[in-house]
């Protein structure tokens, strides 16, 4: 396998935009290549991910992306993880690279629903569950996710105050995110008060729904023996999936496809937790990050809610988790998000991350759930 | 790269499924499991092509495939090309086992658009153009293709009697595939007489709605030294892609993604094209099968029309095109359709193509168009 790099990375500011997602898309990829001293007839491979461009009537956004780029010629197909479509993409553009098919791939992310109303929007997002199953009775991530944290509640006795310790510090964060969909701090008081979406969840415990667009670029090392900016090594690109209905497995207080794909990452990247400077996991929401610093081995089971309320997740403690704002307050623009972890990481490694700046990271991690987890990536990035 | 081979395949029959496209999937994927003679436990990532599930409410069909196959844990995405994204899936597949990274892969396509009336499946299957340039101005695929066939028949002279030849050869071939959507032969009078659907084309000039799905096995040579079917060893993957939209192209007589595609396979199969025994092309209209033979350089340009007539491309002519019966007559269910002309070829090269076996192929070629070309995917076969 040869070594291979993030050598570009770029997002717009999630929120509403404008322009359409395959615009937006060709934008952030134009940007991420430039910031990668490549230039767009370098990149072999364009994976797109875009779930619900369906929305905008587009299906096979992947050639009018490439001929916005001016190559044409190049393939691209888009690939579909659920809320974890990007960090799919991302992994087959590391297969392509490590193995030798490609030298250069570009990974960009972009998603649209602002145009259509809540419900819709809703509707869509829904598609990630299992439809006869969950969706059809009504169970919408909303509520699936309330079962979650009503079980981890039952279990570890996590409380409100836990769960918004989440929101409070991840507003913090995006508040200096200027690619952040929410740039404004909330106290607990604010959270507290907010109100009730699903049983325990509040609304300030739930991310937003975002359009967005991210990219990033990955080569092979010998491919930029000069990048312009400092790259991230991928040490290990692992994914995972899991039995897709919550109903059917034998836990609800964590995912099984996060613990799964953290074990296998650990392992690949021949690196310890105590190791990892960074994280970024999908905190779609709150209880999501509570849980996946458990799944990933972070915490004891039951113990990262005291840790978060504590302070040792903040941006100046001892494991900065979501520096970026998270999906929480940065925002969830479904395809965008797993690659705009990797921009964080990105900016944070080139010491542009401005007031959220993580001081001198060299490991990273990146953590992107697919639904309630039925699907799992995990990245694991380090200084060349 | 390690040797690659297609170790099992299976298709349901195309038409009108009573079961939903991730069931349809999941029960040809273990049918393709079960005629590699691997189990579902040796699988070590699953691609789905499901462009349309969300006219299911479906999206993040992967774990729910695995989830049934009683492997959730593998890990698996779905990919999109539009008409050819079950062959961009077979080209990750291949890429996966090739590189090293997996030893056994399952692509699986299926779609389901029976339950839509006519304009709405129409609908559907237009994402796959350019939504403000084409679609919205009414150019939905018949249209599209009509205006290259007018191209063609302008520049070359192709008359309706040599596409109706290439309906009947594919009617009459489809009459002998037990998965084809339509087994029943037609004549050129019935071709001649059919109504006219955007002029030149005719009703019989296109293909039909299908539902079905279909699914391949991709795994390692040393992972199976002893396969219970004859495998077809992948001697090129290859991907392409051309500029989206047909009106900003120099061409209106072929599709370059295919021309493009082409000459990079038979170069990295190292056989010339005098040497395929059969092929399988994208025939979604019937001018797109002569427009393949041209591209692909079986025929000079002009030159596939006359041949068709005179018999060369029937299934016992010198060069057998479609034997399966193609889009146009065994059907095309959009992300299946690929994956089908890959159990078409296996079919073959295990001798269990009935009544439509080509005598003893030892080297086979498929080709899949995404849309109007703006991807394309074409893969080489040979035998171990």
């Amino acid at each position: 396998m040869r070594e291979t790099w993030v050598v570009g990375a770029a997002s717009n500011r999630f929120g509403k935009m404008p322009e359409s997602g395959r615009e937006a898309a060709t934008l952030v990829a134009l940007e991420a290549i430039d910031s990668s001293g490549l230039e767009p007839k370098d990149i072999g491979y364009t994976f797109v991910a875009n779930c619900f461009g369906i929305a905008e009537r587009q299906a096979h956004v992947g050639p009018l992306i490439n001929t916005g780029l001016g190559i044409p010629e190049v393939p691209s197909c888009t690939i579909e993880s659920a809320c974890s479509s990007s960090s799919a993409a991302l992994h087959e553009a590391f297969v392509h690279v490590a193995g030798g098919f490609t030298d250069a791939v570009l990974v960009v992310g972009a998603e649209k629903l602002s145009h259509l109303d809540t419900l819709n929007a809703t509707s869509y997002f829904a598609m990630g569950a299992d439809y006869p199953f969950e969706t059809r009775n009504g169970a919408t991530f909303p509520g699936l996710y309330a079962t979650l944290a009503n079980a981890h509640q039952r279990r570890y006795g996590t409380s409100p105050e836990q769960l918004g310790a989440v929101a409070v510090k991840n507003h913090a964060n995006a508040a200096a995110n200027p690619h952040a969909h929410f740039q404004k701090p909330i106290t607990m008081e604010t959270y507290l008060r907010s109100p009730v979406i699903a049983s325990p969840l509040r609304l300030y415990d739930c991310c937003p729904f975002s359009d967005g667009a991210a990219a990033v670029v990955v080569a092979a090392r010998e491919r930029l023996p000069n990048p312009p900016s400092e790259p991230l090594v991928i040490r290990a690109s692992v994914r995972s999936g899991s039995i897709a209905d919550m109903h059917d497995r034998s836990t609800m207080t964590g995912l099984p496809a996060s613990r799964l794909a953290g074990e296998i990452a650990f392992k690949a990247a021949h690196v310890e937790r105590s190791d990892i400077d960074l994280v970024e996991v999908h905190d779609c929401f709150t209880i999501a990050e509570l849980m996946a610093l458990e799944d990933l081995g972070f915490y004891e089971a039951g113990r990262a809610g005291r840790a978060t309320v504590e302070g040792e997740t903040a941006r100046d403690g001892r494991l900065p988790v979501n520096p970026s704002g998270g999906l929480k307050a940065k925002g969830h623009p479904v395809s965008a998000t797993g690659a705009s972890q990797v921009v964080e990481i990105f900016e944070q490694f080139n010491g542009k991350a401005g007031g959220r700046q993580v001081k001198d990271p060299t490991l990273a991690l990146a953590h992107n759930v697919g639904a309630t987890g039925g699907s799992c990536s995990v990245h694991i990035f380090g200084r060349r």
